[in-house]
């Protein structure tokens, strides 16, 4: 019999008790017979009404000292407690699985490194795409792949006010105001509208492509707070979609091109059609070619299903570290994102011919606007769209278009 | 190190050696810094003109008494020998891991019991999908959840056949003949075009999720040989396609209702949007939602890539079985897939207002050709579906609605 802490009885938290509650036979067929039991929830607040509610304590050392738990749970989510906490359980020789982006992307190094040395394991299936399988498939099932890129819609809050955007017409502040209203969105939406969650999330997953760490402060990350209706009626014109997109680029010699952007996507491309509050990454394998996976990317139960999916491999590898990790790297494995060239989708109210004049070669778009050019450049350093932007009259847009 | 054999050199097998050889440093990390060494290739054939002819052997004995093979990867095809050789492997101790999902689908079920009882792995992450990462996902990832449906885009032969058909106008027979023309489809076509090969994957999948043998004998299997050009011009005027689906629903009883059979799938499902010889697998669990694993379902590196994934997995594993396995049931889990209600697009030459009169309330489709109804019924069961067409005059063509 395995027994488990929670720490944090919040959304995901308490969509982990519930699951391993509900689900206890089927969890405890996939951990080799070994039954999960739950002897610990943590949490600072009063669950006096909870029908368990002698699991609940407020004292980490509870859990910390008692032999018993072999595996917790970390999903009270932020940089501190979680960090001191989830050192201290790996430290002695307990498995953590967690839900937590930030801490994963600020201290995954350090904490893998000692889950590492201490034979247990720090899994952290749900800190990307919530419910959708995507760390352990990267890590097992791509192994044979050297991961020649990712790209990702990574963070549902965008998607939805995007998709606002594009299927009903709504502006920017409107599909804001909707997702807060539906509760998709924070009040305060920033780590979402500004791309901060997407770059955690995308830093993990490069993390775990290279085997070296990918510093999320080294990521570029634009947010989607620019992006206007009238751009998602070009991007519509041009048989496209503009998505926020977390991507990583790997060349040979082991350097990341990384970046946070809204992009402008073909509808040919299988992330286009991701819609609503779903997620999708598209990981590009050397051998395997493009490969997806789809699905929830928040939400209580699709987030616990892969906490309670880590809790049971846990279990099921007690006694030996799975080594799903990421090191240090010994010199700076980031290419400068800027030299690396992409096609700029560019609305001005310059006149056509000086555009051709600066740009040389580029696709016209028609007009949506009257008096603008709305065009594709060809594929441009940011120096380079930069310096030939800065000789049109007026920009009124300039959005990277994936390749 | 481990040593590694090779049965069969034909494309999936070429693919092996060429990852293993190109890939060595990458897979040694992956496996625990154990380094991956080829030792045999059994193939009937001669390749003297190889760099390393002195792999091959004809001699299945050669792998099967060299203690120093710890794991074989059977990517020869075929029921026989492949299944004595599989079994006899096991037997011996040895890990085995497979793409031949005709044997997964027969002998899986005993083969699993025999890798089970010694402790060793047989692993097919390749039988199904190819290069996408779907067993091992739904196994481990997905163990939370209790499956309720999968619904899988799982031959890509027929897929590109249906896309040309939807996007290029072609008729089934020209689309058939340019799918052979560029090696996507066997002269002799029979296995894909009516269903076959898609029925032993979704038996594969719906064992997995049920933890219970699905036999594909026991699933109704149509193909996509009577879907005409029209047809698919219909699925377009309701914003769908027609896609060949293998389907299998999951009941609070553990009863399966499975089936193969080409259906119409609305634009808006992520489903409609996998184009050419791509497959998709939707998984539906009660905790996540639905989740969709996409990527080429067959071809030389992207198989072979899944293939070297599990052997480094079986290496990674070689004291201790997985345990991915499923049992034969002690009674008829399968359910009548005909009392299940699906809705039909049905196309008569019989008058509209017949069609009423037999049908009651259903949903009618701008016409395409001349003098024919054509609508989308309620939700029935065949018996029913079946007693109302005979009471029309002439039924041009009757298609599943996926639910």
């Amino acid at each position: 019999m395995a027994k488990v802490a929670i720490m944090g009885y919040g959304t995901v938290g308490s969509g982990v008790y519930d699951i391993i509650k509900t689900n206890s036979d089927k969890l405890s067929r996939s951990a080799n017979g070994e039954s999960v039991d739950i002897k610990y929830i943590l949490d600072i607040r009063d669950f006096d009404d909870h029908p368990e509610k002698e699991l609940f304590t407020k004292e980490f050392n509870d859990i910390l000292n008692d032999d018993e738990v072999s595996v917790v749970a970390e999903v009270m989510g932020g940089l501190h407690p979680a960090y001191e906490f989830t050192k201290s359980l790996l430290e002695a020789g307990k498995s953590v699985v967690t839900s937590n982006k930030e801490l994963v992307a600020t201290y995954g190094t350090e904490l893998l490194e000692i889950a590492r040395g201490k034979n247990v394991n720090y899994f952290f299936e749900a800190s990307v795409g919530g419910g959708i399988p995507i760390i352990r498939p990267m890590h097992q099932c791509l192994t044979a792949n050297n991961i020649l890129k990712i790209a990702g819609i990574l963070n549902g809050t965008t998607n939805y006010i995007l998709d606002q955007m594009i299927r009903k017409g709504k502006t920017f502040e409107t599909a804001l105001k909707d997702a807060q209203n539906n509760g998709f969105a924070e009040r305060n939406p920033a780590a979402d509208i500004e791309g901060h969650d997407a770059c955690r999330k995308i830093a993990i997953l490069a993390s775990l492509a290279s085997g070296k760490m990918i510093d999320y402060n080294d990521i570029d990350t634009d947010g989607i707070t620019n992006i206007t209706l009238d751009d998602v009626k070009y991007a519509a014109a041009m048989d496209s979609v503009i998505k926020l997109i977390g991507y990583a680029q790997f060349d040979e010699n082991g350097k990341v091109y990384s970046i946070v952007s809204p992009m402008v996507i073909k509808n040919s491309s299988p992330l286009a059609g991701v819609d609503g509050v779903f997620n999708a990454i598209m990981v590009t394998g050397d051998c395997v070619g493009d490969v997806m996976f789809y699905g929830k990317g928040a939400g209580k139960l699709p987030t616990a299903s892969a906490v309670v999916a880590d809790v049971v491999d846990a279990v099921k590898h007690s006694d030996r570290s799975k080594k799903i990790f990421w090191e240090k790297p010994t010199e700076n494995i980031m290419a400068d994102i800027d030299s690396k060239k992409f096609e700029y989708f560019v609305r001005t109210t310059d006149s056509a011919e000086n555009v051709q004049k600066i740009f040389g070669k580029c696709e016209f778009v028609d007009n949506i606007i009257d008096n603008e050019s709305a065009f594709v450049t060809s594929p441009l350093t940011k120096s380079e769209v930069e310096e030939k932007l800065a000789k049109l009259s007026d920009v009124v847009a300039n959005i990277r278009v994936m390749d």
